[in-house]
């Protein structure tokens, strides 16, 4: 038995779960769901997450841990090493501070049931979504570019010179953004960190074109 | 010189922070800000939270925490007495799944600025804001609610039989709804857990009608 992640290739939860999982040095079974077909509505699968939602990691007991950043702190928990959250207090406050932008902010206004809300009590069009999807990335990645260049704590990642889950967070709405062709170029800090994470096979290898469900 | 919180009276992730702090025993002065009238957009402000968004934490030496779960996690690190999360790893992660259902899937869909979007680019008039409002509250509590009516885990509390992150959340978005009355009746389990935070002064302070700035 070993760890599945139930999940979806181009999911930003999903992603920044990956990424954990394989900084970790966790082996896991990848489990895909197509949302758009209504896979995670099933019975089964609510049994799973009553959420609905992905990602859901099963653990070898069977037991199932929902929500991709409390998933990522029991990780952090349990598998303390390599370290995703720095050892002294005021610096894990501003990890997950500047996690949190990009999860709180941005992400839960832009998944696909929001842009299917949108399209169907809005008459949102495609131009439409874009313009949402557009601006709450804006709106945070403004802030979290001032943030970031601003403070002697950045490095070559978000925090200091190794990844933490402030990287995680950043790197799956990277990927995100591309769905609506949102380019870096005003977020220079952003767009070094995110290259820089890139070029890690932890984080490259989560990321959603090289997933086995990819379209 | 004491703590200062920066905050607005009927701010969701404002009241978390403010029963964290009651919670943990510590006093802070109470500095007020008119979301409304854009309080929070001043370049003073902003140099606190770059963001524009109401907590603002601000220390005895002037420093600043920003986004509400990661201050309540500086909290819980920096005077972990009485404690919001339980010891074990597995409990931890199920407070903080179901503080972040909460936290992550309803509130940053229905604060202040979404509602303002909806209206001025999708002309949603309040009947069609109270219809997303209520949307993504009853997806959410349906789900919260199978989820802690099912568990041997849930107690007096949403884990147990002491407050934890999770009822911070769960406390803060039961007041958030009351803007569009929308009653519990759906939703037994957190009627019952909410009226039972509620008796409690730590989170009675907390609530929006009794802050200093409630209208």
């Amino acid at each position: 038995m070993t760890l599945k992640l139930h999940n979806f290739f181009r999911s930003s939860t999903s992603t920044r779960l990956r990424a954990a999982l394989n900084l970790k040095g966790l082996d896991y079974d990848y489990v895909p769901y197509a949302l758009r077909d209504g896979q995670t509505r099933t019975p089964e699968y609510l049994r799973r997450n009553p959420q609905g939602l992905v990602p859901t990691l099963e653990r070898e007991d069977g037991s199932h841990l929902t929500q991709s950043l409390a998933i990522i702190e029991w990780l952090e928990e349990t598998h303390p090493e390599p370290a995703l959250l720095p050892k002294d207090a005021d610096g894990r406050a501003r990890v997950r501070a500047l996690a949190h932008m990009v999860a709180l902010e941005i992400h839960p206004l832009n998944n696909l049931r929001v842009l299917f809300y949108l399209r169907d009590e809005f008459a949102a069009d495609e131009a439409a979504q874009k313009q949402w999807f557009t601006h709450w990335v804006t709106l945070t990645f403004d802030a979290l570019e001032a943030t970031l260049a601003d403070s002697p704590e950045t490095g070559t990642y978000c925090h200091g010179d190794t990844p933490t889950l402030a990287d995680l967070c950043l790197y799956a709405q990277v990927w995100n953004n591309k769905r609506f062709d949102i380019a870096l170029d005003k977020w220079p800090t952003i767009a070094r960190i995110f290259a820089a994470l890139d070029s890690l096979p932890a984080f490259n290898d989560a990321a959603p074109p090289n997933q086995p469900d990819a379209a």
